[in-house]
């Protein structure tokens, strides 16, 4: 029997690749002879590095870049094991938690950090570079990233440094000359969990902006700037991306990166999936194994488990999801193609005992699964 | 399919047969054709009225009889639905938890109202009656209980009336005479899962005496108070109690029974098997479910699921235990025959959540059960 194990990670608490690994000990403790594949997964955001970096053998690149507010921080990125694609998180460089809550103030946070995560991976000589943008401390249009990457803005007194979203009312032109050159060969592909676009009622400024520090004036300023932002790319680049959908992910980074790199914005879960051969190894398993730290009904909205249980529909394999919490309406993801799904709980008990048990109620999860599965009745 | 489902109750909050149902609902929701046989067992304790009533299609009986301090207290027990069996519970009548801590003196309390429950049992024309003897107030040697049914005691000032422990060292004779004449035609059947002999380092008053009430200086007069009893019995009736395997259960009323109604001692899982027709439908079964509240490494000795996991072992069945805890040695309970082990929690909570939503759990837990039982992988 051919098992894959495909699991996100379980938040704060296990890798994907740690979950993969109990569930599997778990089952071949039961089934010696059973084959378990174990592919970690992730949706774009947090632990998307560290699983491609585990599904593929690939390595951790700590890199020394600019935070927030442009002081030095530890940055890390992943790159694959054959060394041909780069995975960023951008919050590992520009990301709300980086700042403690007062420091949060979108009018002068800059995405730069991020834009010197994507120049080490040219450096590195990668051929594409795929991007996961959640979490961000940034309302910036992508412009600090951008400038890190070579381009220049111009305002009245010439040549500005453009540090946040309060700067961009400034800009008056935008200067492609010194983009890195290396760009033009490497594919960057953007994963991209919202739909938001740039500006507007539901724009970055005015659904993110408030949890980044903003309040109802600087909002409405931050609104106005990514617009008059937005009129200078489609007027001085040809590009629209104020309409854009996803255009406003992470304070209007998905923007900059359609305008400035000629991205391709994609969801994450497609993104991990492609990078990791995930609809391949579906096609040679017998049965599939994903989950995620907690699983209700929202699951069905791009969520890991939930990509993982649609190839398998459409292989035509079963597919078992795992979960620390199964939340109430979890039932309903039954119509939405999962043909189990699996608490790991053994008995009442607090959150923090349960974390902290975790990986072994995994194994034991794996353990059961495995015993209902050589039951022949 | 067919599938027995055979738990115990879960304790202070589903009865055998609430379980039982639960489960089959969530089965059949996945297994509309199954077939799924409701058979609530319990262990002889606490429950054990109700599961043999629900599983016989039995009736419950109310009847007034006096409580441990010869109070008036309304008490029951149940009737098999083809009448021929009592089953009563000693607690319901002689229990520790009628009286508060502040009344609890084996010194004083009496079997008497397990006597009078017997009697009644008597007038209904059963022809067996099953006593589960777990719970009791009393140190009485089953004194209290004979009485009831006929049995006079005889002192240095004649017939006297024995209430409690403290009254046996004057009893002198033990007259039979007016035994209850009904009795000779009834098998009478004790649970007793306990094997302490009545009296010395192992017997009633030492190991259960403090307990119910009794302080250092009482349970050294409790016990020899009981040995008088069994030397009594032993010089007058011929019979050896003292020292019989579950004489001191229920503080020596094992012993009574056997000596005054030639009661047998019995498991109390064997009885209600046995009763239930446990080991026919066993054998009828492809797939056998059973479960119990907690379920740990003791759930071995003497348990509910432990004995249907061993006539489903005998018999070559699958066996599946469901449980509300799983505690952490309950893994060494695969060793004992079981092919799983199901938990039934869904996320981290309190124990009073769980217990609330625990019908719901059931039946979720039913259903995940056949959701994997028809994947044929």
């Amino acid at each position: 029997m051919n098992i894959l194990i495909a699991p996100d990670s379980f938040k704060d608490c296990l890798s994907a690749m740690e979950v993969a690994a109990a569930l599997g000990r778990g089952i071949q403790k039961i089934l010696p002879d059973a084959s378990c594949s174990l592919l970690p997964l992730a949706d774009g955001g947090e632990g998307t590095v560290e699983a491609v970096i585990d599904a593929t053998d690939g390595k951790r690149r700590e890199v020394l870049v600019l935070d927030p507010l442009m002081r030095e921080v530890n940055s890390f990125y992943g790159i694959t094991g054959d060394g041909g694609t780069a995975v960023i998180e951008m919050a590992a460089a520009s990301g709300i938690e980086l700042l403690v809550p007062e420091e949060r103030d979108p009018w002068l946070t800059s995405t730069f950090g991020t834009g010197q995560l994507i120049r080490d991976a040219l450096d590195q000589g990668v051929k594409k570079i795929l991007l996961g943008i959640g979490g961000s401390a940034t309302n910036d249009g992508g412009s600090g990233m951008a400038q890190a990457l070579g381009v220049v803005f111009r305002g009245k007194q010439g040549t500005m440094e453009v540090r946040g979203g309060g700067a961009l009312s400034e800009v008056e032109q935008i200067h492609l000359d010194g983009l890195d050159p290396r760009l033009a060969a490497v594919e960057i592909i953007v994963a991209c969990d919202v739909d938001n676009p740039l500006t507007g009622p539901r724009g970055a400024s005015v659904v993110y902006g408030p949890q980044k520090g903003a309040d109802g004036a600087m909002v409405k300023k931050l609104d106005r700037n990514l617009l008059h932002f937005a009129e200078l790319i489609r007027d001085q680049l040809g590009k629209e991306v104020n309409t854009l959908a996803g255009a406003g992910a992470a304070g209007g980074l998905g923007a900059g990166l359609v305008a400035f790199l000629d991205a391709s914005l994609t969801l994450g879960f497609d993104m991990v999936a492609g990078l990791v051969g995930l609809e391949e190894k579906v096609r040679e398993a017998d049965l599939v194994l994903t989950g995620e730290g907690k699983m209700d009904a929202q699951t069905r909205f791009g969520k890991t488990p939930f990509g993982v249980a649609q190839l398998a529909r459409k292989h035509g394999k079963f597919v078992i999801a795992v979960a620390g919490t199964l939340d109430e309406d979890a039932g309903e993801l039954y119509e939405a193609g999962f043909d189990l799904l699996m608490p790991i709980q053994e008995k009442p008990g607090d959150l923090e005992t349960s974390l902290k048990n975790a990986e072994q109620l995994l194994e034991r999860t794996g353990e059961r699964l495995a015993r209902l599965l050589r039951m022949k009745i």
